[in-house]
Order: C-alpha cells, then structure tokens, then sequence
C-alpha cells in the first residue's frame, strides 16, 4: 500500500470506527455465534496473491463483527497461526486444525514464549518425577533441573532460567556458533552423572550476535532420546522460512515440542506479535490452568474451544491476529516471499561490498539479512568505528561480541531499503574508516 | 471528543503517519536529545481542565519525535507514572521524579504487574537468606517460602504463585469480605512455628467477585513489621483513587513495596495498559537484569536513565505512555473525575431499584461501580435468573459466589453509559425475574 492508498483506507477505518461507536446501541451485547463459527468461512490457506482491501474489510464486517471479541478474537488467532505454521510448513503436529492436539498462540514477545515453554516443561517433568517417587516436593525437584541453551542463544533465555528457579547451563557452540550434538551430550552426561536432571533445551535458529544456527538434527534426536523438552527459538530468522530456498534451516523442528518466531520482527506485522506453537496443547494448560466462577463459561470443557489465557502470562488478550489477518492478505504469500528474499539479497550486497575491500572482514556465515564484519584490527579500532558510525547519525549499527572480538553488525530491517541505501551506507562506512584509519596512521608517525 | 471530532482528528492522524512515512529518509536515524530531556519540557502534573487536541498534537512533535522512540518511550512512561502517582496521591516514596528511589512502570496486566513483585520478592528474600547462610541453596528456600492473599484475590495471584515456584496460601476474608490481621497474623504465626517462610503478600483493593477492600491499615504495619513485600493490587478500584472523596479506600499504601492498577479498566486507557509502582527500583533490576553486548548502551550505569526492560518480562516495549499523555491531557483530572463519579452514581441508582423491590437483595456493600444482588431464593433460582438475562442478549452479566451463594453482578463499565441505561436494564432484569418467579410458581402448584 502506498502513501495515497494509505490515506485513502486510513480514513475510511476511521470513519468505520466513528460509524460502528455511533450505532454502537443498535448492536447485540453478545454475539449469536457458535464456537467453532469462524474457521469454515475463512480459507484453510493464506492466500499466494494478495486480496483487495475491500475484500478484507468486507470481511471484517462479515465474518469479525459477529463474533464480536469474543470469540472471534481467539478464532481467527487459531487460524491465522495454522495460515502461518502452513506457510512455514511446519510439521501437521503443531496445528490446531479441526481437533489437533497442537496449536499457536500469539505471545507478547520471544521473551514470554521462551518463559511459557519453560515452565510448562517444568510442570511436566516435576509430575513426572513425583509420580515416580511420591513424597519427592517441588523444591527439591527445582533443586536438580537444568536446562540448556547454545553460548550463542539470547539473554532472554537465560533470564527465563532466573524467574522460572532452574539451572541453566550454556553449551558452547562450534567453529559457527552452532550448538551440536557432541557439546551437548557431553554437557548433559556430566550432569546427569552429578545428579542432575536435564530437562528443557532451547535450540536457536538464527542467533541474535550473528543469525547462527544450532543444528536441529543433531539435537532433536538427543532431546527426543533424554525425554527433554526441546523449544525452538527462531525469533528473527522464523520469518525466512516462507521461501521455499530457506525452509531446510527449519529442519529438525519435528523433534521440537515447542517452536516461536517473531512476525513483528521481519513479516510486516506490528510490534507486538510472536507466534508461538506447542505439539501437546495440554502441556501449556496443565501447567497454568485456574478457573475461578467469574471466567466460567457454558463451553468449557466442551473440548470445542480455546482458552488461550491457560497458554500464557497475562489474563487479558488483545485482538493481535487480526494484524496477521490483514498482512497476510495484503501481501499475499508471495509478497511476504518477495520482501524477504529481497533483505537477504542486499544483505548479500552489502557482504560484497565488504569483501571486496581488504582492509575489511567478514566474521560469520550470512545466511538471512545481518552481515557480521570488522576493520581487520584490534578491538579498539573496530569500537571507534563503530563510534565514528552512530555519532555522524546517518545509518545506526548495534555491535556483538564473537569469541571475544567486537564486531560490527549490519542489518537489513527497513520495510523501505532498497540497493541504493545499502550502497550508500557502504559509502558512508569506507569513508569514515579512512578517515579512522588515516587518523591512526599519523598517530603511529608520530609515536615513532 | 465526539464522532464528528473523532471523524476529523482521526483523518488528520492519518495524514499525520503517511506524511511522516513520505519523508522518512529526511528524518535522523539517531535521536539528538541527552538521556533526561523530557521531563523539563512537560508540566510536573496533569492538567486539571483539558487540553485542546491541536496543543497536544503539537507538543507530540515538538517533545516526542525530536526524541524518538528511545529515549522518548521510556521518558514519557516515568513522567506519566509520575502524573498518575500524583494524581492518586501516592506517597512521594513511589514517585521517580529527578532523583527518586522509586517509579512507575507500565506492565501489560495485573496478572503481569503481581509475578513481577512476586519475582522481585523471592529474589530478595532468597539473597537475604543466602547472606545469612552461606550454602543454603536456591531450591531449600523456595521450598519454605510462602506467599498469602485473601481468600477474595484474583486467581492470577495464585498462578504467579505457581509460576514462582512458591506456596501460596488462602486467608480467610471476614463478614465483609476483607483480610483482616487476625486472619493473616494466625496464618504467619502458624506457617513460622511449621518452619515456613513468609515473604509475600497481595492485598487487594476492590476484588473482582464483589469489590470488597482487604484491610491494609492493619495488614500493612504488620507485612512492614515481619519485613514481608506488600504487593496492593487495586486493579480495577484504583482508578477511582484520583476523587478524593474515595482516596481513603488507598489509605495504608505507605505500608506497600509494590502497587498496581489498571488504568485501561476505569480511567479511559485502551487495553493494555497496567501501571505498577515500586518504592524501590533496584528490587526489580535486582531480580531481572542481564546484560548482553547487543543491548548494551553508552548510558548504562550512568543512573540518568531507566531501562525497563529489568522491570517486566517481555524485552520489547509498546510506546503505551502515549495514550496515557493523551487521555489525561483530553479529559484533565476534573474531566477523569466526573467520568469515575458518574460512574459510582449510577451503581447507586441500580441498588436503589434493588433495594426497593422485596424480591431481591444486595450481597455486598456499593462501594465503586459494582452492585452484587440476587432474588432472595436458591442458587436455582438465581442461575436460572442469569441464563434467561444473558440468553436476551440486551445486557450481559458476570455471576460470582460469596460465601457459597450464587450472586449476579451488576458492573458499570462502558464509556457511554446513561442514568437512562441502568433504569432499562433494571427494567429488564425485574421483567425476566417476574416470568421467572410465575413459571417457578407455575411449576410448584402442578407438583403441589
């Protein structure tokens, strides 16, 4: 959509909102539907090509308005997250479908659903060992829990093992800060062997220092073997997945009982919306079900709907997948394919750019949209770069450490870039590190 | 702001957003401002009257975009939370202001806002102990902590319970439903001789069953006395702490560590939006913070700025401030007023009507905008009462128990309700009550 249209469509919505808090007198205070209404009036499958907008908005009024909030909100999010999972093509086990045992939620961030899959694995190992050895309390269970996550793996996860009282023990990654099966079973034998009880592992696919992945097929099947919970973490590089050339990054995802990827970060849909989906939907229930009078209702247990305040922190939900609705629509599948594949062929652009000159690095596969690279040098000259970048204010980089060295990240994210951007950015970086670097040398004249 | 203002300032929005997005490559790509900016450039309070929408469209792009979303975002949220203290009247040591131990933080809900103090509390109570005994491990202390809300709190007391790995235990509320100190103390005493240790309380202020007040002027001095972290969650009464006449309901809150209210249940706020204060920060940094490369910042430690990503469980953060800004500058602290008053009236005027109808009674005391009632009878009865209301979809109802009982709940909660509103649906009410009331009758002669 561009600028016009957007005019055009935003100011249609507000008069639709000012029309609907007009009549709002004349509408029913609850919705006649049944549950279960939604999913046959809407289409098994995002679309390829996109739709119009006014056939979404006439879907709205046909299909949302009805089922007022409730339930269309928690209907068209278990679609749009089968629309998604189909997309990625996930493995059927993670759907919801008609009568699935899986299925996907929309979390906050890859914060919450790392936290979510954590405790819901400690649920389910804590029962486990109880019912094997009654008597056995909850503290000295935690006592003895681990989990495990690569060197590489975000900071959320660790922060996941603070709130939820475990362990956790980081694995370290390879030659390309993946985390592989050798690592792995070593930690775990160690640990196993001093008494302790692996229990959840979280696999990341994209990494955020430098988009690594950890090997999926060799970890799956250990976590798979061990009885451990395996959550798959791909907040960034999740997206990627819609395109068929990127797909094989997702292997291994079947040994998985939980998978996330952030649709904020890099499908076009606004902050917040991270899609989370779970193999065994009562591994998440089980681990966080009350039901207080007030939020009875005459369906439950009826097995015929979602309650998705079991699947996660808050009680309260906004309607989030209605941003899917609409993107997905707009775009059409090969739209999403085509924005992505784009990010990734100037990230490529922009590592030619680096490895043509010499006096640069490269410092990790790239593999999606974030190019890892350095002035060939110490630390101290990378961090002035870096400082003489952000302080002219033209582009803004966020650096990483890997093994030890400060390294320069560059990352396509703008729903704008195009080729001349990267180019000029690439202008922008050559110019001040000659300046940095002539600057250096009259130093070292002056020192000799 | 009416539908046709609405009309025209929702298009100029429009307009707003497509005109930025046109010359977004014009704009910096890194904020000029210094950590700290804001707050001279905004009033210490809230206005009392409103503000007219073209002063506070211009203050956005004069104060806010010059700063961008950082440091914009996080400085707007702590000046807001500072207005919305003042505003209830918080004691000085909630407040951030320039140099303040303390602050307030927007979490998404209560449910989010109680595990965060919860959190916050065992990691304190864990170090404290931990100091004391070197060796005692993670797992021994969880094991004896306890935690304890009315036997009136919401159910997402008892999850983050659940989720933090602790005890939490029921205190019996008395005759008017509120927790009382005999109560709690006998519970202390009892779980201190068994070896237990207490370390957490929620007192709540308007439970969701029938808006009943814990006690927190004697609950309070006695949390302050066993150093126990006092945690006020008024959810959904706190909004109506900005009218004096009802702040004494608030009276006690010098006792808490933490408090929180909703402000997107009564203060006009879209969902979500749940403000939380704590007397001092460093208790939730303390329970939460980690500090990767990638996030790191060339403020950090400088004590001039507030990351409140150590303050709530996602990373990522909404500019929800914003929507605070605005609503207190449109509406002004007189205009909130009038909206929570009117509100409060018009509860009255409902329990009135039941009070003057033989049939019915009221279960619980009017305080706020609740009125708890039923047809004096069997749960039977009442059910059946509830069923027919909701099965003629023109009002909709929230039953509840107290003490057993079956109770209808009449709430006051839509932004455009009217004196002419409630008088239909009681109406309503005593139309389907008498049908109700004949067939019984009907039935009990056909038996007799």
């Amino acid at each position: 959509m561009n600028a016009s249209d957007f005019r055009r469509r935003g100011k249609e919505m507000v008069d639709y909102m000012a029309d609907y808090l007009e009549g709002i007198e004349g509408r029913q205070v609850y919705p006649d539907v049944q549950p279960g209404y939604l999913r046959p009036l809407i289409p098994a499958t995002a679309p390829q090509e996109p739709d119009t907008f006014e056939d979404i908005l006439q879907d709205v009024e046909k299909i949302i308005m009805p089922g007022a909030a409730s339930p269309a909100c928690t209907e068209l999010e278990t679609v749009m997250m089968d629309w998604l999972g189909k997309m990625l093509q996930l493995p059927e086990a993670f759907l919801a479908g008609e009568a699935g045992e899986g299925g996907g939620v929309i979390q906050g961030s890859a914060s919450e659903a790392t936290l979510v899959a954590l405790l819901a694995a400690r649920t389910k190992v804590t029962r486990r060992l109880q019912a094997a050895s009654p008597g056995l309390t909850q503290g000295a269970v935690l006592e003895k829990l681990v989990a495990y996550a690569s060197d590489q793996a975000h900071s959320s996860v660790e922060r996941a093992g603070l709130i939820g009282g475990v362990k956790l023990k980081a694995i370290p990654s390879d030659g390309k800060f993946a985390m592989r099966a050798s690592a792995l079973q070593e930690a775990l034998e160690r640990d196993k062997a001093a008494g302790l009880i692996p229990f959840f592992v979280v696999a990341t696919l994209g990494t955020t220092s430098c988009c690594s992945f950890d090997n999926l097929l060799e970890v799956g099947p250990i976590c798979h073997e061990e009885d451990i919970w395996l959550h798959v973490d791909a907040a960034y590089a999740g997206s990627a997945f819609i395109c068929p050339e990127f797909r094989h990054l997702l292997n291994g995802v079947e040994f998985a009982d939980s998978f996330n990827f952030n649709p904020h970060k890099w499908l076009l849909v606004n902050f917040d919306c991270s899609a989370m989906w779970v193999k065994r939907r009562t591994d998440l229930t089980g681990a966080f079900k009350l039901d207080p009078v007030y939020l009875k209702h005459s369906h439950q247990g009826s097995g015929l709907i979602t309650d998705y305040r079991h699947w996660q922190l808050p009680l309260g939900r906004r309607f989030r997948s209605l941003k899917m609705w609409f993107v997905f629509r707009m775009y059409g599948v090969k739209g999403l394919q085509a924005y992505i594949r784009k990010h990734v062929q100037l990230s490529h652009e922009f590592e030619a750019f680096v490895l043509q000159d010499p006096r640069f690095e490269v410092c990790a596969e790239v593999t999606l949209g974030l190019v890892c690279f350095r002035l060939k040098g110490s630390d101290g000259l990378n961090e002035a770069l870096l400082e003489r970048i952000n302080s002219a204010r033209k582009i803004h980089l966020v650096p990483c450490r890997l093994r030890g060295q400060f390294v320069l990240r560059f990352a396509i994210c703008s729903r704008k870039v195009e080729s001349g951007h990267v180019r000029l950015a690439w202008e922008h970086i050559r110019g001040l590190a000659a300046e940095l670097l002539a600057a250096e040398e009259g130093k070292a004249e002056i020192k000799s």
